[in-house]
């Protein structure tokens, strides 16, 4: 649901499952006169675990902002032993994207957030080569060129790290970049680098998915929009979709038509995550959509 | 959500937006030790309404079922001034199917039904025609056989009422019957006659939509199902879906491609009904799926 | 295409490709006057291999139809070293289901069977359980019980295939029998088995794709239709589909919403099948739809 | 299909249909040593109406393409009084945007643009209002600012058509062009102007479309692109597609949504008609793809 023009709070919960959560949580919303705009909640029974989403409006809260964290664990989260957190829809999440050769998803991007489609600011842009270094520039975003090699990659890794601590990055969008991240890296980001694989995952992992597809004599192509662990598109799947193919589509044809989707897969993702609707729970997302 | 083996309670709730309506609900349920298993809310903020479906287990649920009802609404529904209801998992609704002379979603019903998909039960079949008489005795389900002319459909509507009435019917499901039902039928059951039309509404109501497709030269067919109204395929909206197709489809094809679409979008909605996981608002459905 | 009421002969053709293969096939058509209403090609550039299926009205076709194979071979296949066979809408194909204790494909199947809309026969339906005997029963469709164990297998595929040797069968349809049939059944019926298998392959091949779905927190699930081959489930493909799910869609879930889409790719893949239009080629399908 | 860096050569014709039309034209193609590397065609049989695409590789090809079109014409065109044109993939069409002030659409044939993705020249964009000024810049491209107004609408239409005419434009498409062109505009290009209605036509004609599917309550939403003609929205359908929403989606989500869907199914049709893959018939499109 989009609501323009309010500034609102988002509750993100998970814990063991027990009668009275939600009770217990939107009680103290009620007592502090939040009326609450969405709220969504899933209980995984298998697994006894409780998720929910809660979102309010924060005009005639009665709560001041900076001490609606301390409050919200002392009267709440302490008590059900909870993991939480609350972010607030006028504080701009910041993203970092990083590209290599191929730039749908890049321009994709940009074009959302030239718009303002996204509540969101993009400080930098990384590539390991500088073929968007103007796209960049017209979209007003630094742009920072990184080549990386086997000799040279443990080394510019820090110099991204240092880039992104710089900018105080919350996210870091792999739009089609083509190196794999190493474990130091993904560990200092954890369920915050989102990655776009040009596959319906599990099929097809790894390099050339689309050669592999063909090969196999697939009728249906996918991408697969997931946060990045340190094994390889093995991470938890946020979003993703498929578009059909013929006999008469080669190789270059499933890349333009997989191409529309990876687009549209990891432009969803993206939006998901920075509307705080994503939990993570033993490698698969729930998504309050 | 599919919960097997456990008996649940599902309410309904529909009142004017106002903050702490959600606490008092779960506030009521947790006092009697009821375990929330589901919860699903709606705000129509343009329209200042509030909907919810919540579903909570019956194991420890402290209150005699029979006094369920009362105790809500003396402590909750009253004072927030709700519409409301409650049904059961462990309680079949009845369901009666009229059908003409195609027969696709007629089987996949009884399909269904036969295999157990549904928390239903089918007392009777009623047609204008004889062809599937045999499909209902296979199924050992009574089927009525009332055929509709000019003259006598007042008299045979009164011939069906008084069947659905003799078996206490709550849904009816219009499997493709080609009559239109008189308002005074139609306000007998409301938001209970589920009815699929073979587009996707609003586009080419009325009488064979596959030709109007067809001769307009659309590149997707639709089907719709909704609950009946007295405007002809006007009502609220549950379920929609379309399939693809080309310029080398003729009429024939864009029937037997829509058979298999209509069957799907009907079963989606009965089942969506079955659950209830709609509720109805201004001519538009909520539903909680 | 549906051609109602009208024989018509379906010529199916592949070779090395050259210039001038349509041009030669065409021609014979037209001396023997011969009106096509369907021609589809497709050349595999990077094999240099040619594929076509070609319809054509026999109504003032002027070869008898006892000399239409061998004046076609000698006029235009031999020259071309073609591989083809050619097909009559006339003549109904014979095909067998087998079946084990899921019924929603067969429900289907035999939905299409008794409207009509396949022209094909179905003189026998083989399952390894008893559950849908009265089902066949009630279709006049002749039941073979056929129980399968380790100890028994080698000795009911024999029964199997002289029942299929007895009833002329040209197709066997696995709709979702679930035994393995070993590799010297398979070679009695190369690319005339159908199966269908609950993900979209190569994901999830083998026993309980659903489990495997939701424990890897996929957001789509997907069905597959496939030509049998000794390799298990990495046949050539001929019909994909997939639905999204979200992350309260539990294993039970799956499979409901899962059936549906099955039951559908499966018989698109049998229609295909029927008509004439698939070839297989390097474990490719050409699909002329 | 794809063909990487090989002339060829594309004809697209349509005539009456009788027996032969295709030996004859593929007759032509191997007397001159073509090798055709995709041939579809199409009978419209309750209309009796033939039509065909076929490409050729023109590496071989032993006319001189100075005398293709007048040999084609005696030897083919003329004895079966065929409608026809024959284009080839080594010259760019012309092809001009319009836009207003929504830019995801221009953004998506930017970007497409940029990477190479089609064959086409985009000499110029014009629109009546200065918003994509820097992006068109960045882009390349000549922008022409041309307000529009009640009383102007007449003069610019005129300044618009002369720049068209200055740049040899081929196609015109409007991509998300809010003002509707006059009949003398639309008769200078037939079937050669492209516009993106953002609803599933003949759903939801005019303005405001997701306005009147938010009221009416849909389930899903849709974008057709077509041809433009005199009649508004009515022109033929080359491609369609469609998204599903919930009832949680406000207009502003459908908005979001919808343009997703816009941009993909412009891009997919303009495609379409840059390969000449589309042929109108009776205000219907035969889209070989």
């Amino acid at each position: 649901m989009t609501l323009n023009n309010q500034s609102t709070a988002i509750l993100l919960v998970e814990c063991h499952d027990k009668a009275g959560i939600i009770a217990k949580v939107t009680d103290f919303l009620a007592q502090h006169n939040g009326n609450i705009v969405d709220l969504e909640q899933h209980v995984d029974i298998a697994d006894q675990h409780f998720f929910m989403r809660v979102e309010w409006q924060l005009d005639n809260f009665n709560l001041p902002r900076q001490s609606i964290q301390k409050t919200f664990e002392e009267q709440v989260g302490a008590c059900l032993n909870m993991n939480w957190r609350i972010s607030y829809s006028d504080i701009k999440p910041k993203m970092a994207v990083f590209v290599s050769q191929h730039g749908h998803c890049l321009f994709d991007i940009l074009s959302r957030y030239q718009s303002g489609e996204w509540q969101v600011e993009i400080p930098l842009i990384i590539s390991n080569h500088k073929k968007f270094q103007s796209l960049a520039d017209n979209a007003s975003i630094p742009f920072h060129h990184l080549p990386v090699s086997a000799d040279n990659k443990g080394q510019q890794e820090q110099v991204q790290l240092a880039l992104l601590a710089e900018h105080q990055i919350d996210t870091v969008v792999l739009a089609r970049y083509m190196q794999v991240l190493s474990p130091e890296f993904i560990q200092q980001y954890p369920n915050e680098i989102i990655n776009i694989h040009h596959s319906f995952l599990p099929a097809f992992p790894g390099a050339k998915p689309y050669h592999s597809a063909h090969e196999r004599g697939v009728k249906i192509i996918g991408a697969t929009s997931h946060y990045v662990t340190s094994q390889l598109d093995a991470g938890p799947i946020i979003e993703q979709d498929v578009v059909h193919i013929r006999h008469n589509d080669n190789i270059e044809d499933l890349k333009r038509k997989g191409q529309d989707n990876e687009k549209i897969v990891l432009s969803r993702a993206i939006r998901h995550h920075l509307q705080s609707e994503v939990l993570v729970h033993k490698n698969r997302c729930i998504v309050f959509d």
